[in-house]
């Protein structure tokens, strides 16, 4: 057995989760009248790990397409020093694939007491987190037996975009074919990926960057690396990166530069070629990687710039897993990661 | 000459910074009470790089302290996307040291357009950010020259404190110390932090880690650590590291656990003793470091928990500036930092 063969299976499987969340668009519709209908002020997101990147994209949606004020919240304000906020007329989201965190389960009873209106996104119906929140929208993933997660985290964009969407009154247009894009994303990018892991095969050091919605994909990507294969990877803000740790950057660091069309692709320009210069490595993937000068690229379907991250992520799964097989490990078997965060 | 003379002589200014700023608290408690009178419903924070960081430690003083919501704004959703969410009754706090970048400016114009009451706290008078919001608090650390902040991010957090202290009406009792602590903290620290510095001159990957206030002298603390000793260093909230990204520590990481005496010092405890399971150097430093199963420590006077950030931070700064030299950098000289984020 080589290994990796449950996080290769699930990855697999995003192009059929994806378009049985598609079919399910009227559901979430049905939610999204109800959000409209409480017509909150303001929006809060609550999430871990993985999900706390999806939290980020969803906070990006929220503020951009549905022109609601959005904030990422520490759970533990709540949780650890009893804060006891005024949440009336405010959207508390909270994002969690297994549902069974207890701080979100608590952070989220403490928002519904204090009159948010309690949403719950999560792999998991039935779970103490769906229980919890007034809504419970299910990503219909199907189990995730891997210990890094990657169909969930899509299932989470995606859902949470038709759900924004829905809220504006779009029908769901820029994601009608996202199955079918998302097959062809892992199928095209498998000699670039295959490529991009011997690259990367005896680097220390990667750093992951991105704009606006792009953003989340950066921090994802950086995550998966460092849980699968040992990386000291980190995720910074394409704007913060040339602020100041663009100095950390020289020929033995590896860039993984997320770069699709449009704003957030355009303003990485400057970010590529200021790394570059730097004598590093750079990897860019996204629908405008060809346009970037980077070292190496893997390209991926265009769409709306708000639903890139849902196939940008893909080849960035596979990279994680034939990189961590490439270094010698196991992604279905690092060493400590349990699905479930039990921090209070 | 053996470098980092700058970085050194700034962080020996803090004692005299916070004695003068805790001197000024007058000036801020006026502002404070236009804060009261205006009421608002929530807050938002913007920021970019280490005054990112002194925003979050800020958002849980409001949070906790307040009991108002508060979230960390993504300065592009306005910038790149151009979002126009109604800002009515919100407190929109930008921090930047230099009070130069433009995102920040014009998401801080647009903000105060659109409703919001506008604070700025910069290190820069009269800077373009100061003349956008309406109210500007200085932070007064004098001419920050070193390319890596410190003393204008423990200023930044200083001032943060006594608004917030003040806002709720309280006299700023728990600073009223906070120079000599500073004092004593440096120099009682000077020995330890030498040992450290010997005993992570080799680390390939360092991982940092905190709870509550002091997530953020963890955050701060990576970045500081990657920009000045080309590092792989990345900072993890203690419950998200137990959740995944435990899986990538190993007897290769040195990990940095701040870990000061109250409430997320001691969800910190069950952190410390997982990563040393998993054979991990681990480093505390606070004032609660004594107490945890380290491999070694750093010992910061006790303060309240809420003040305990603008302390922990400092030998981790000292540490950042010890461990470049011994690494054959400059910590005045990496290539490529610049003092203001132009980015837009």
């Amino acid at each position: 057995m080589s290994g990796g063969e449950r996080m290769a299976a699930e990855i697999a499987e995003q192009p059929a989760v994806f378009e049985s969340i598609v079919a399910r668009r009227g559901e979430l519709a049905a939610v999204a009248e109800r959000l409209v209908a409480h017509g909150p002020r303001f929006a809060l997101l609550a999430a871990r790990g993985s999900s706390d990147h999806a939290a980020l994209y969803t906070k990006y949606l929220i503020e951009v397409l549905l022109h609601l004020p959005a904030g990422l919240v520490s759970p533990s304000t709540t949780t650890l020093y009893g804060a006891e906020p005024d949440l009336s007329g405010v959207l508390y989201l909270t994002v969690s694939q297994s549902g069974g965190s207890p701080d979100l389960v608590e952070a989220t009873r403490v928002a519904r007491d204090r009159g948010a209106l309690t949403v719950a996104i999560t792999n998991t119906p039935g779970s103490p987190l769906a229980e919890t929140a007034e809504h419970a929208v299910s990503i219909g993933a199907g189990d995730e037996l891997a210990v890094a997660a990657t169909k969930t985290y899509t299932a989470t964009l995606l859902t949470s975009y038709l759900l924004v969407d829905a809220a504006r009154g779009g029908s769901g247009a820029a994601v009608a074919g996202i199955g079918e894009l998302a097959e062809r994303t892992l199928a095209d990018s498998a000699a670039d990926v295959a490529a991009a892991s011997e690259r990367y095969r005896h680097v220390e050091r990667v750093v992951t960057t991105g704009r606006g919605y792009s953003s989340a994909t950066a921090a994802e990507a950086a995550l998966k690396l460092a849980e699968t294969s040992y990386l000291g990877a980190r995720a910074y803000s394409g704007a913060d990166l040339l602020h100041g740790p663009v100095a950390a950057i020289d020929e033995r660091t590896g860039v993984v530069a997320v770069t699709s069309r449009g704003r957030g692709g355009e303003a990485m320009r400057d970010v590529v070629a200021a790394v570059r210069e730097r004598g590093a490595d750079v990897l860019a993937v996204g629908s405008a990687a060809g346009e970037m000068a980077a070292s190496a690229q893997i390209a991926v379907p265009e769409t709306a710039e708000e639903v890139a991250p849902i196939l940008e992520v893909l080849p960035l799964q596979r990279l994680a897993l034939e990189l961590s097989l490439a270094r010698g490990g196991d992604p279905d078997a690092p060493r400590g990661l349990s699905k479930v965060t039990r921090t209070r």
